[in-house]
């Protein structure tokens, strides 16, 4: 099969706060916004500036089958950024109120990568 | 913050069934593999033809903190692919072992998207 991929789309608590966190921490614009009434849920893509690839929240309305108590899971792993200065970006999203909750080196090559969490608990992976 | 959405990252159960489903079934190529020994893990960067953006399998090893009893979760809601024949595509990815779990229509628009199940759980989302 040939088959393209086209987005990822992460399930939110709370459909606003999850848009704050992506619009102002990680400065994507929305691109997109809809509902599907059979299933209860309202979906809002988003995309970064100099990546058309689109990250959707997808939000389920009290009483949708989906509408389930919330549990980060292992599925996701982690969803990662690049930004042009970690150290900048980590104070901007430290002041908005997510702070750093892991950091990793790699010695051989001097990388370094950060993590913050987003409001579902999902991890946020910032680099250079 | 400026930041570039560069990669969504899954966690996966086998890194060979999870290789095999995105590869054979999606048609992903592999760009890339490496490990992480300080948390036991595994990487493998997967992309689709026509798109740039990186899907990661993250295996984690028996005795990594992150080597936990797996649960897909909320995080993830579904990864969206189109395919050019869906119909084509379902046939192909049931002959593999992946039936369809779930079909959605919207008769406003005449859409309809398809539901697979990767090795871990997760929802894949077919269109074209």
């Amino acid at each position: 099969m040939k088959a393209r991929f086209v987005y990822a789309g992460i399930r939110v608590k709370n459909l606003e706060e999850s848009l704050k966190f992506y619009t102002k921490v990680l400065g994507m614009k929305v691109s997109g916004r809809g509902t599907f009434d059979p299933v209860g849920g309202t979906f809002v893509n988003l995309v970064s500036e100099k990546s058309g690839f689109e990250l959707e929240l997808n939000y389920y309305r009290p009483g949708s089958r989906f509408d389930v108590p919330y549990v980060v899971g292992e599925g996701v792993d982690h969803l990662a950024f690049d930004v042009p200065d970690l150290d900048k970006a980590l104070a901007d999203a430290a002041r908005l109120g997510y702070p750093v909750v892991e950091e990793m080196h790699r010695p051989e090559t001097g990388g370094r990568w950060v993590y913050l969490r987003d409001p579902n608990g999902i991890d946020i992976k910032l680099s250079e």
